[in-house]
């Protein structure tokens, strides 16, 4: 089968894996105290440009989603989110279950804007209605488009303006970096949110997220709260090899530039076929419209996603990743082609 | 430096990271539904004796005993533990922090005995006192010990007539199912138990603790509140494969078995230096008292954890694991003779 | 002042103060084991038609919504309601600071429809959504509105073919059973939901709301629930003696009457003075559109409430209560008879 | 039947009472913002010496001490207290319930001691231990010992050296301000701690605990969290008029004072009558041995408690309250004097 599945469903790059064979048998201290995830963390320090950040890693999106909203917020405090964001739509309930609400807007292509975050900010000003005090966004979005640098920046101030924070979601953080006409860099990124995370999962790692917390607010005794919610690794090494290895000669983006590349040749198969992409975006989720029978007959050689369906199309979504080839292209064309 | 510092720090054993080298760029269902994960599971209720039972891989100890126990109780309803428990002194509170209290017997041995469990329940019988309704035991304990059948199903008959749930914390169950009078086996443990869990990563994974579900009222929806709570891996397949591995031919044993006999070993060495055992057990944490000036020389040259200190002794712990080998500890052993 | 603020304005009617000053000295049992709780459950359980209903009393409806619903839940499961649900808006996320999530449709005219909560469901089949668990409606609702019997029987079967539970938030039942054009009665409530409650501190009693639960699966161990979230009152006769009281001679049902008619006479003041209601509903809340002069002439001498406010408008509610006399209403015909 | 039960077994006192009929019908705003709230604030402010105190009224005594403490700890906090703290043994898991581990001391004659305190930092100082950050102490106790002046300035000492902060549990405050040796006042328990609350529902009124909050860290948004927990009162008036009630003409104090003559009466029959006191203090709770004869005839003609039991004795708690008098304690007088 061709696998257009998902950006999460082979164990992880070639790199990775052989420094996790290479390095197997030897001894680090546990907890994220070692040299590895000490390596690691300067890597990224430099590469997001803050010294003094506190990075962690943990092992997925939902767990990083959660922990990073709780270490914000209060009981009584709450998350603004577009109605379509991952933490909302899911995790089941994880925010929720961690005691806070989320506040949502309908957003704009997946996207929030600074005028969303205000016009909720005006609907809550006193104390019979929760408190907003965190702004969750990802990059890129739940149906793959990316935020431009006018919009972080205006989303940030706004933000600041407020006494609200900005955690970005970043589990498929580097696809929106190596996007076309992405204008965002990683040290814009820790400019303009107070926490955000780096995705390895569906980057190429076979699991890891690396959660970055530059407001010094949020730093302190984060250890205690990773620990308590069951986010902390025994063999933090594991994760601390894995960025490590990712953020050494440029791992990370190259894996990314893959997905990006190979998400572009799928489009122009899709167009070569008069095949309809919907939730147009730049990076390598590919949301198509296909008729009842087309979704039939692909399915029967390509593992890819039903997203919606109406009475006419089933949208469907096609991800590539670090690994997807144009061989394998090659192939999913002549499968249109057949049709 | 000679390490005896702890059981989870090198990756994992060899045939577990080799194969997991092998299936690297493998296509596999996220989420825990590919065909490794369904293998793991059939492996592991095959040597358990349930073939009904429900297994998830979870990534540590902290969130396992975290979420299985919020699995067992409602917000008013408590767990029993020994003192020492894991859950009550290791955990920064991480089953309080799901709502539960942990009620606390001081123990023998490490252990809780089916008395303690009676005289917490004779002294909790109305609504303005927490409900017990999960009793929480680790074999091998906190302090190495293991539990004999004969308390595990006294422990058991207790809980089943008070309708309490036995949870166990198998995080390094494989050394107390190796350990010389050990007279339980996996199967006796699926029996006796509701709710408990194998662990991989002390026992030569790099990451991963199959927690298993036999009592049915436990299982519905135990997806939902993984998902909920953060624990369940996007790359499921990772544990899969992990398990997979550690329960073909053996593995999960041979390597406990090792960590055991390099235990016996050491004991030997301790004891061929006059050196005491203190909280003595037959697993693989041995537990010294050192003098502050052995306990200075030796660190020079072996990893390994101070435990406890009082005026004139520093009661220090050395581990073994799926790794540790002869020529290792016999260096270890020039080291003390030569103190 | 004329005070058209709210229902929860004054302590109470002078039949339950009265009460609570003759038996101020009287010995009682604590936490609800008293005489006169035990009375007011009969008397109430007799007027819903359920002998066994368990039955419990409560400060006040937040406390109630939470609690109540929280006896439903699991960390993973949510709650159904319409948008404007007090739920969901006006609890700073008490429901949410228990764990879980409120899922919202839009509604029609502040009600929900057995419609709505189909479409909720067909959105959450898998375990990485939240699961549906209870529905949350309230009579009357946010904006005075109430159920038919053919809706609330509509609503109620799609609940138990459905797994979910109805809870009915029932702060201002009394003015929705006395509403012109209700066809449903405390014993079609009873019969229709699972769990609901009868709210004293918006119908004459200084505080107070009756939990009703008539489903034996939220019976078991409620007691214990409610003192572990706060719930439970010392001196519980307090509330016993009060609705005691309200469950005497009709009482609960002349107030809110009163409340009812006090309404319709206020409705016709409106009417004579051109000022045109919205949100238009059959009991004691009115919304009525007041330009800005007239609402700030109107604010000179009587207390009531801006709603929401437009450019051109400000709806403004003016609401009755079991102390709104037709001399009051006289004295408003006035003032807006002189604007 | 003589009622020497507890000090929460009928509704008030007159003087409470009766004003709360007078101002039966007195229109006030809702939610705390009414005059006689602000009036009650601005007596307790003048009693505690403290003008910027914030200061808001619960229901009870369990709700009181679950927001208290959650206002003040994040997740991965705890609070310590002696093991037979209210909160830790007769409040159903409320404090776990809202996440927070409680760390115990054994205490001495139901106390807690600054050295308790440095115990159980010394043993808390990393990252997989919670982190205390709160201490609970009640005054007077849950056996109705009393703290000294000195015992408070030492503990207050600790916790503020140790970023702490020092919650007390008033419930029975009254009973201890005037019992005799008692050397604290309610300024030195605004001075000493950071947020303390004094009982009404145990002194006189029919529900009401002021939370005093003295510490600019916890008093921001506390509104919120009220509400959040369900523990604001839409009629907030009611406690505002009684606590208005019971501080004017010392009205506070003199319940108290009843109490705690009647408890010294009290005390001198059981002397007379050869019954042996144990839990020897200066409150209104009087501990003392029965033999199983004595308990079962004095349970004919007297409402009172069963502590606890040994093959000897049972050792039975007597209460006295605001209401206790002299000719009710004669009575009880010849009932033992009859045995």
């Amino acid at each position: 089968m061709i696998c257009l599945l998902n950006d999460y469903n082979s164990l992880g790059c070639k790199e990775v894996l052989e420094t996790i064979t290479k390095l197997g048998q030897e001894n680090n201290i546990g907890y994220g105290k070692d040299v590895h995830t000490a390596n690691a963390i300067n890597l990224i320090r430099k590469e997001i440009g803050y010294n003094d950040a506190d990075i962690y890693f943990l092992a997925g999106g939902t767990i990083t989603n959660r922990i990073g909203l709780d270490a914000i917020l209060r009981p009584y405090e709450a998350v603004i989110s577009v109605e379509s964001g991952h933490i909302n739509v899911h995790e089941t309930g994880a925010v929720e279950s961690t005691g806070h609400k989320i506040l949502c807007a309908k957003g704009n292509d997946g996207k929030l804007s600074s005028g969303d975050i205000l016009n909720i900010l005006k609907e809550h000003t006193d104390s019979h209605k929760v408190l907003p005090r965190a702004v969750y966004i990802s990059d890129s979005t739940e149906i793959g488009t990316i935020y431009t640098l006018k919009e972080l920046k205006e989303i940030s101030k706004v933000c600041h303006e407020n006494d609200l924070y900005l955690f970005l979601d970043g589990a498929r953080l580097g696809c929106a970096l190596c996007a076309e006409g992405n204008d965002i860099s990683l040290k814009d990124i820790a400019k303009y949110t107070d926490i955000f995370y780096i995705g390895g999962t569906k980057n190429g790692a076979p699991l890891g997220e690396a959660l970055v917390i530059t407001n010094k607010d949020l730093k302190k005794n984060f250890a205690y709260l990773l620990k308590n919610q069951g986010g902390l690794l025994a063999k933090g090494f594991l994760c601390g090899i894995i960025f490590e290895t990712l953020f050494t000669d440029n791992l990370y983006l190259k894996n990314a530039s893959n997905s990006i590349q190979m998400a572009k040749k799928l489009r122009e198969i899709f167009r070569t076929n008069n095949i309809k992409e919907v939730y147009v975006n730049p990076t390598n989720q590919v949301f198509v419209e296909l008729t009842k029978e087309q979704f039939a007959k692909i399915s029967e050689k390509v593992l890819f996603e039903k997203w919606e369906e109406n009475d006419e199309f089933i949208v469907s979504r096609f991800v590539t990743n670090f690994n997807t080839s144009l061989s394998e292209l090659e192939e999913f064309s002549n499968v249109l082609g057949s049709l």
